[in-house]
This record gives C-alpha cells, structure tokens and sequence, in this order.
C-alpha cells in the first residue's frame, strides 16, 4: 500500500537536517530545526493536504476529503545528541501514509491529518506543540519558558517569525482518533526476535529536583569531620534511594539521575551546592505516587541527621500513566496479525509521547518498531530497514481499517 | 613597624578590583586582573622597587640595596567565587614590609623583594609564576596550557602583550629564603583562640581524574537490569571509596570530590559517561601514596564486577608534602611570639601554596592568620583587621630578623 522507496528517501532527507555521524542534533526551534520543519510543510502540501507552521512551531496537514479525520504524527526535533529516527519516523509515516492513501482510488476519500509537533523533547517545555494543540499551554507557559542556556522562548519563536502565525488548535469532533507511530526505544522487541510492538499504555513519569545545600569551603584545609560537602550528601542520600527503591519497585519500574550539577564544581573546593534530577517511570501511576512519597521522606529523613540541607520538589513536566484506546489497538494488532503473524506484541511505552497529551482528548495509539540494540536518545540509536518499511505498512492498514469502518 | 592605615588602604583597594558582593572575582589574566597587577606595579615602585610584569604575568619588585635579599610575596588571582584576602593578604603585606623597612633609617638597608605569582588559583596552570619563576615551567607546558572554557594560555598572554616580555627566573644566590603570608583557610586557629600560625609543612596532595564510561540510553525504556549508568557506577564507586579511605586517613586527612560531570547531563537520558576529580591530602608523603595507591586498587577491583569501565589517571599538578625551613620557622616564631604572646601555634598547611614550588630552591615559610569560620575559597570568606595587622608585623619583625642576622 505505501510507497517504501518514498518513506525510506524522506527519512534519509528528513535526517540530512542536523546530521552528525550517526545521530542527528536538531534542537527544537534551532535553525536548521526551522529548516526542517519548512522541508516538512512541502512534503505535506505534496501529500496533498493543506499544511501550515502555526505560532509554537508545530507543522500541521490537514485534508480536504470530508468526513471525520484520523491524525497521524509525531515530532521531528530531537535530543541534544539524538537518534535519527526517534520522532522522524512518525512523521514520516505520518506523511506517507497520508500520500499513499491519496494515490489509491479506494483510499483518496479517506481524511488523514498530519502533525510534526514541536519540542517533544523538552529543550524549552516538554511535549510543548501537542500540549499547545490541545489547549493544554497557555500564554503564561511560554511567557516563562528558556532553554537550558537561558535562552527565552518567546525571543526563539520571535527569531523564527512564529510570532506573527497563531496557534493552531484540535477542532472539536473532526478526529476519530490519534496513531504515533515510534522506535521502541528499548530492547524487548529485539530480545523476543519481534517486529512490532503495539503500545496498551504510556508510562507515569515524575522528574523530582534534588538539591543539597551545604558550606563552600576550601578542600585543603577543611577537616573532614566539619565539613558540609554537598556533593558526599548527595551520593550518599542516592545510596539510601536505590536501596528504599529496590524495595517498592515493580516489573517496569526505572529511575535515573540524569542531570547533576556540583558549585562551583572546581577541584580544590568542598562542594557548597548539588543538584539534580531524579526521574522515575512506571506504568502503574499509583507506583509512581509511592516512589514520588518514598523519595520526599528520604529527603526528611536525611534532614534530620545531617548538617547539609536536603531539599526536593516535583518538576512540572511530570505526566501521569495514560491507557492507549482499545479500537486503535485492536486496529493496530489486526494489522501487525496481517504485515506480521506471530511477530509482534503488545507492550507499555516506557517513555513519554506526545500521544499521551491527545489521549485526553481523543482516541489514541502507538505502534513501535525495534530498536537495534535497544539504544535511543544516542547518535547510535538506529532500526533495520525493513522494520521501518513494515512499520509504515501496518500503520497504513490500520489508518485504512479505523476509518473505513470508523 | 608597619603603618597599618596603608596596610588596610591598600588590601581594600586591591579588594576593589573584582569586587563581587564580600568576595572577588580576579582569574588570572582575566582584564581586571591584569588591572591589579598594574596597580601592584605601582605600589612596588612607590616602595622603592625596580618592579616589572613579567612574561607569564608575575608582579616582581626587586630591591637595589645590597647583600642577600628576602622574598615575600603571595598571589592576587583568585577562585572563580573567591575571596578577599585569599593571596591578596600576602602580597600587600610584602608590600608593606618593604615600604616600611625603607622608611626606617635602622632597616632601610634591608633588601626585600616582593612577587605577586600569576595563577596559584589553576585558572591555567596552578602555581604557574612560582612555577615559571623557579624554572619548573618549560615553553611546552604553556603551549599545552588552557582555561576551562578552553581558551588557551598563549592567547590570554598576548591579549595583555605579556607574549613581548621575557620569563623573570630566580637568581641564583641572590636569596636568603622566601616567606609567604597567608589567611589560614582552616578552623584550628579560631577554634584556639590563636591569633598566629607558623606553617611546619604544606600538605602533599594527588588529584586523580576518575572517568565511568558506560552505554547512554533513554531513561524511560531501558530497564534497569539492562543498563550501564555511568553516573550510578560512580555513586557506587566513591561508596567503596570513603569506606575505604576511612579506614586509612590519619588526622589531617582529606578527600573531595569537588568537580563532577555527567554526560550528556539530560533528564531523560541515562548518562554514558561520568566524570570526576578526586583530591586527597596528607602532612604524610606516604599517606598520600597510600591513598592513591588504594584508590587505583578500587577501580580495578570495580571494573571486575561492573559492566561500567571505570579509570582512573593521576592529574597533572599533584605536589608533594614539602617542609618549611627550621631558621625561618624560629624567626617566625620569635617575632609572634613577641607580638602576640601565648596566642600562637606551630601547624601544618592544608592549602597547597606558591612557598612549596620555592622551597625546593630556597629556605621556604609561611605563616598564617586566622579566617572567620574557618571558610575560605568562598565569597563569604574574611579575618578580623585586628588579625591582618598583626600579622603584617610578625612578617616585618621576622624579616628584619633574619635579614640582620641572615
């Protein structure tokens, strides 16, 4: 039904933008993310539907065909050292299924809308375009947002003339759904020799900051036994984490300390001040509150026995654990039964999507393809090529099916 | 002896550039820097110096009477959150022992020369002028030389046109010995109510590079039983550290792990690579070989139980514990214990200083007031002015001292 020579061009193209050996580096609303988002606005005119880039940077298709619509998308920026499919490949899907459709007699009636939705991958507001589209951001959010190197979000829309285009939003009742088509991301489909995961629920997700202020001193002559090192607090309240951790986690629970950051951060200096992000998923969300409540009295706990102040609160991009649609699923697996007897499965999405933002306002599901090696948000992140082509087919056949029989 | 107007007139001035709050921010070879040194230059020829800048930055004021001369000085850059006093102490004393050794008709025979040494601090290099001075800092080691932010030693030299002038290096003979002032940067003083300290030894040091290379992957779909994070082995790691050096650690023993970096540092990423400095020091040469030979033993002992690789290199700049001369230790001790009787101790320094490079070509020793709180390295960092002036006269007593009788 798709047109693989097609799909496999525009994700090379696609990934031309921001290119870096293996990897990509396309940081949302940097310049050649503008370029890309531009090469994306005439794919979707060429698929035939009627695209624009709205005032938050989402690239947005929209068919003409009458009738209730099925929206297909992803995002197209990427990590600060990211992957070249992680996001592309649902926008490109996303497009070709919507051209392919069009080129067929028995499909061209059918109403598939396109998104590329701006900054998924939080450089100034996680999940920031579908949160826009969905009447989830208001003008204050991006009032407030900077990147991380201080870099305001309303200077970056204005660099890229964003400020004059309004922002589009979900037009109540035209969708029948949502499909985000995505790499895994993890190692389970390639482990179990699979092809295609079709997504029951996205994962909660908490991102708690943790800071432990201490006493700047100097690291020769400060007696160990006076100190307030903020830095050996902080390793050692993660030591008491992972065990408290250990105890209450599940089959699916994972936490990270990601980002840390020591001040001044010089070798000759008793750290006076650490910080950092301690993130936890689960796709059970009363899991994720009893993580969230084990982390808090950890922090209680440490005050109560040491000199170095602990702190902690909860960051405001956390997402509660959402269950993908039923239909959709069923969709997705009869058309993985199809493209893939006997290869496919259904899983949680261990991470964050923006189709976890629509399922709130609509019907929605995701469908993965492998990830070699289970590696992402890494330039080596990487999928073979015929699982990309039999991805959009299954994405296609389902689109088909929930719309013809929507 | 001193006049301690002048004394406290010029520390402040010399405070004023870089002021920051109560602290100072003057990196080496930083434009307010170079501000100061020319300031110094002129206070050295008002005290009746031949005083030059020299081509690694140093501040030289030599005398023009005759016979063996006394070198005093200390530093005038500082942390990137320094404080006041921090080497500007020592180098405004030298000063002011100069100056007023010359107004005296029984002292101004004296030859007294003052150094204020480039970049004690490791902006580029640490000990850099002391270093430069004493012929231990070959053209290869600037060459090699850049800051954090990666800007090189040779560019920063030619932006202040200090690439046209030539390396100032000690003269053979000229000395009789080196005496560096300086704020204790410890509690002990304040803690005894003592008002002097004279410095036995400076404490040997190793700074250890650490490097936990493990795989960067997403942090919501990796499971825990599948990842190799770079930054959990090394929170693991200084576990089994601390454990282990407590079991070694003498009284004055101390390690920091002051400095500490995550790759690619990003919430949502489980970082492939952590990077740490580990310091130690010990009054015992042996101790620190100790600690270092055991730090070494752990990381192999880590990477047979670990998927992470861990490595550990010792860094460029480790000196060894160096003792202060008995002659200049006695003059020390006479002259404080004339000017402040009782209130006086003998003490190791914890801080590594410019008087370690110069004891190993002349009889080298310092001497120590008390800081507040014990704090140093931070802007909070300050001594009482009744401490700084006394101190200033327990110098000029001391170099009169050895100087008559030398």
């Amino acid at each position: 039904m798709i047109n693989s020579d097609r799909l496999l061009h525009n994700l090379q193209r696609l990934r031309s933008f921001g290119e870096c050996g293996n990897g990509v580096v396309r940081r949302c609303l940097s310049a050649v993310d503008m370029e890309a988002r531009h090469w994306l606005l005439e794919r979707m005119r060429e698929a035939g539907l009627e695209a624009r880039i709205d005032g938050i940077a989402n690239v947005i298709g929209v068919s003409a065909n009458p009738g209730k619509a099925l929206l297909l998308g992803s995002h197209s920026d990427t990590q600060p050292t990211g992957g070249w499919l992680d996001g592309a490949l649902g926008v490109i899907y996303a497009i070709e299924v919507a051209q392919a459709l069009g080129e067929h007699p028995n499909t061209r009636h059918l109403a598939v809308d396109v998104a590329s939705w701006a900054d998924e991958e939080s450089h100034y507001l996680g999940l920031m375009g579908s949160r826009s589209f969905c009447d989830e951001l208001s003008e204050a959010d991006i009032d407030a947002a900077s990147n991380s190197e201080g870099h305001r979000l309303r200077a970056a829309l204005a660099e890229h003339g964003l400020d004059q285009s309004a922002r589009l939003h979900l037009q109540p009742d035209r969708y029948l759904g949502y499909i985000e088509a995505h790499i895994e991301q993890g190692p389970w489909l390639e482990m179990e020799r699979l092809r295609i995961g079709v997504v029951t629920s996205i994962v909660g997700m908490k991102d708690l900051r943790l800071r432990f202020r201490g006493q700047q001193n100097h690291a020769g002559t400060t007696p160990m036994h006076l100190r307030q090192d903020a830095a050996m607090a902080l390793f050692e309240f993660v030591q008491q984490l992972n065990q408290a951790f250990a105890g209450i986690r599940g089959e699916h629970s994972v936490w990270t300390i990601g980002q840390l950051n020591l001040t001044p951060n010089a070798r000759s200096i008793v750290p006076g001040l650490a910080e950092a992000n301690l993130q936890f998923r689960d796709p059970d969300q009363a899991r994720v509150e009893a993580m969230s409540a084990c982390a808090f009295a950890l922090v209680d706990e440490f005050n109560r026995h040491h000199d170095v102040q602990a702190s902690i609160r909860i960051h405001d991009e956390s997402a509660r654990a959402v269950a993908m649609d039923a239909g959709i699923q069923a969709a997705l697996a009869s058309a993985a039964g199809n493209c893939a007897p006997g290869a496919w499965r259904h899983m949680p999405s261990g991470a964050a999507h923006d189709a976890q933002v629509l399922a709130a306002h609509m019907p929605a599901g995701m469908l993965f393809i492998p990830s070699i090696g289970g590696v992402s948000h890494d330039f080596a992140e990487d999928s073979h090529e015929a699982d990309i082509v039999l991805g959009c087919e299954v994405l296609a056949q389902a689109t088909v099916q929930l719309l013809d029989h929507g």
